[in-house]
């Protein structure tokens, strides 16, 4: 049985064709992203893992910066009175919350929320801050740990605490408020897309599907290797929800009295999750090059001490070739060059670099792929050109790739049966993205949740203008298609 | 009366001279680096704030990883049963602990503290990682908000809530251990030096002031501005207590079972106050330039709208004279050029340019040091070098001025009742660093600490060797002069 044997060695992980959801874990847990932790729910992010989330969060933050945020931080805790303020807020976020009731030694006169996320803490503070139009906009953000008590958790993607970035901004305008919740999507759609190899569609949540306490919802949706969706970034237009229930008024050019129009977006270490299973496969993780930890791994291959001097001696003649961003890890641990190939394909690192006595004889290493494992012969003289040059082409056809799946699982169908047979899948098969219309009745979309366990992503920006028929209950479309998928 | 005055202005303080206490909490919220918040001790920390801790994050950060060490993140919640495990450790913080008792609709079973300081779950899961000595040494860190129900609070210095990074290592020898207790705080102080500026005394805490569970703690103690003392960062030897605690054991080269030895250190939030105390004066700020969110604030000065655009052309020009690295503002708000001056002095950027119509003829700007508000008319084309190699000398002058404000204000007694006297300070008066001899006698240094409330800030590692009589009771020294004062 090859899973028992593969289970016999520490590097071996089930079988992504049998089974994804083991698969999954395995690949988190011995590629040491991150591990379970003695509180319910919540995990460990190992270094490699939290390394991995840096290099997000670096992409992420400049982009945040230099579309004029500027990051601060509020306090973790949040007196129950304030969840309480916005109606649907409190109804969607209350059930998951965790209290703090006592503190100091004593029991707490009220009860104190862990944030599930910050909107009302903000709006309070703001409610300060915000007196005239010359106060507009704000553009904030913040790097935080949010808890969000979960049923059933799952690594990255669904944790009883979780990391994350927060922005929140107000503007003197319903016109400013749209195209900052357009501009932040369209942010970690050029994360997803440009930095992680994910490609996404962007589009709107029904409102079903929206932020708690929020106008409209705006997300991005990713195919991973199973075909689920993973909701990967969303972007909310709060329009006046909360400024009326928290009494922010400011002061306009025409001297009236308004509430500021708002947005808030988030984008958390659940895209991890996204970035293992867009991209992984048999052996585990495919990393994008831009955000590995190492993007080159260097294993020495010799066998007597007099070898393993020239072939050192090599190695660092071959790194003083690449350019210093390059991330290197030269892998000197005394095991087989075999053990240390599967171990780092295991972790994904985008380029495996080979030295052994043979390749310094002919100035030459040998480049491993992880993505197609194709293996070149390199000139030492060429590697400051063709390291980079291979790490753009690991990039680019990650998401090539990426994107050839999702558009291989992704039918239109207009047929009702055909779309719950579509979502009958067996455990080895791809759950597909389904293109069908909707007449925006909520309760065709519950019918399809109900028989198929598949929900409407999204309403992709990028649809086509198309008349077309409700797929459930054959009334008129909304004039485009939606996508429906089973999601995470 | 000039403190009325003063306040009726916005960016007016309360003098220093005054009122130390109220000058620091004026210069914090009207320098906008934070802000109180809703919750009882805790505290907003604004974007201005923020950018400054940002830049003490990069700088740690930087030496944390070259120093060995990788990032990873651990759970906010601590299971109650854990805390109790090392008996010293659970004495010293239970009292300040925040208790999360109900989460998803429920009460749990088991109470959940929010971090007071995570020695306690990372040794419960190193308990399973570590199995041999080619397992250690252990290096890592975290990046974290914690949490102690501290009864008074104070902005920065002592808060509910605080963000800090804690380092966690473990090692094979009580000597590795020893090393890195040592090596982890002169990184503090390199931190502390040579990035803000504040020179600190390297030393050991006595028994009563070392970490709830530590073998001893190491410190870097600063002097503020009133003379009094800020412990800005901590390095723990925890030897082998929680690893005990713990049943962590790992086999030995020599084929025995042991318990590992460990080390944990860190730096938090509050060593923003430090750099608001060390440097500050009557005007507010003095940002060492090295952290500075912004280094150099460029003033317009004009009239008539022609003038604007001559002085604007020219702005540009001085601009891409400087290097790419230098952190510039330029502030076109519409206020006088006075109103900018008293704030961004407030706000405390090192280098003030001015450029008018007469520097454009001249083709040259004004240069303004906070820190002496010497002034200097500097030739456009020499910008490139004079810009940097002034902010160099502020940094290092800055350093300089504290050095010197320190030394003026240490005193070596050997007398109890000048001891007494020494603290025996008007609330306009700088409390001193008292050097003086003492036995190790815990019972004298408590005398001292009712007597003055002065406590021994810690045993300098540079004192030189010396004998003399304990200042309180007569007995032998311990070999070489401590340091007594009031700390925050």
């Amino acid at each position: 049985m090859a899973k028992t044997q593969a289970q016999a060695s520490p590097q071996a992980i089930t079988r992504k064709s049998e089974n994804f959801s083991e698969w999954y874990i395995d690949v988190v847990r011995k590629a040491e992203l991150a591990d379970y932790s003695p509180v319910r729910g919540c995990m460990i992010i190992r270094p490699y893992g939290y390394a991995l989330w840096e290099n997000v969060q670096r992409a992420l933050d400049d982009m945040i910066k230099a579309t004029g945020h500027q990051n601060m931080y509020f306090p973790l805790l949040i007196p129950r009175s304030f969840l309480t303020k916005e109606a649907e807020h409190v109804e969607g976020f209350a059930p998951e919350v965790a209290w703090v009731t006592h503190a100091g030694g004593e029991e707490l006169e009220e009860w104190l929320a862990v944030r599930p996320t910050s909107e009302t803490i903000i709006c309070s503070t703001y409610a300060n801050y915000i007196q005239s139009w010359r106060d507009l906009p704000v553009l904030v953000n913040q790097w935080a740990n949010v808890m969000r008590w979960e049923m059933r958790t799952r690594f990255f993607l669904r944790t009883t605490e979780f990391l994350w970035q927060e922005g929140h901004t107000f503007h003197a305008t319903s016109e400013e408020a749209v195209e900052e919740t357009d501009k932040m999507l369209g942010v970690y759609a050029t994360l997803a897309e440009e930095w992680l190899s994910i490609p996404v569609i962007k589009g709107r949540k029904t409102n079903a599907e929206k932020f708690a306490g929020a106008d409209y919802t705006l997300s991005i949706e990713a195919m991973m290797g199973d075909g689920k969706a993973l909701q990967s970034g969303t972007s909310h237009n709060l329009g006046q929800n909360f400024t009326r229930a928290y009494d922010i008024l400011f002061q306009d050019k025409d001297l009236t009295r308004k509430n500021p129009w708002q947005t808030s977006w988030g984008l958390s270490t659940r895209i991890i999750g996204g970035i293992i299973m867009a991209h992984g496969d048999e052996s585990g993780l495919i990393l994008p090059p831009r955000v590995a930890p190492y993007q080159v791994v260097v294993v020495p291959i010799f066998r007597k001490d007099e070898e393993r001097a020239v072939v050192a001696s090599a190695i660092e003649k071959a790194l003083a070739e690449l350019p210093p961003e390059v991330r290197v890890k030269v892998d000197w641990r005394e095991e087989t060059p075999g053990y240390k190939f599967n171990d780092w394909e295991l972790k994904g690192v985008p380029v495996r670099m080979e030295v052994g006595p043979k390749d310094v004889q002919k100035e030459q290493v040998v480049l491993v792929r992880r993505d197609t494992r194709a293996k070149d012969f390199v000139p030492m003289a060429e590697l400051a050109e063709r390291v980079p040059d291979l790490l753009d082409t690991v990039q680019r056809d990650l998401y090539e790739r990426a994107l050839a799946f999702r558009l291989d699982n992704t039918r239109r169908l207009d047929d009702y049966a055909a779309l719950v047979a579509a979502f009958d899948t067996g455990p080895e098969d791809t759950t597909p993205f389904v293109e069908a219309h909707w007449c925006g009745d909520p309760a065709c979309e519950a019918k399809v949740k109900e028989d198929t366990k598949a929900t409407i992503r999204n309403i992709p920006f990028d649809a086509p203008d198309e008349e077309g028929v409700c797929i459930v209950d054959g009334k008129p479309g909304i004039g485009k298609r939606v996508v429906f998928a089973k999601a995470y």
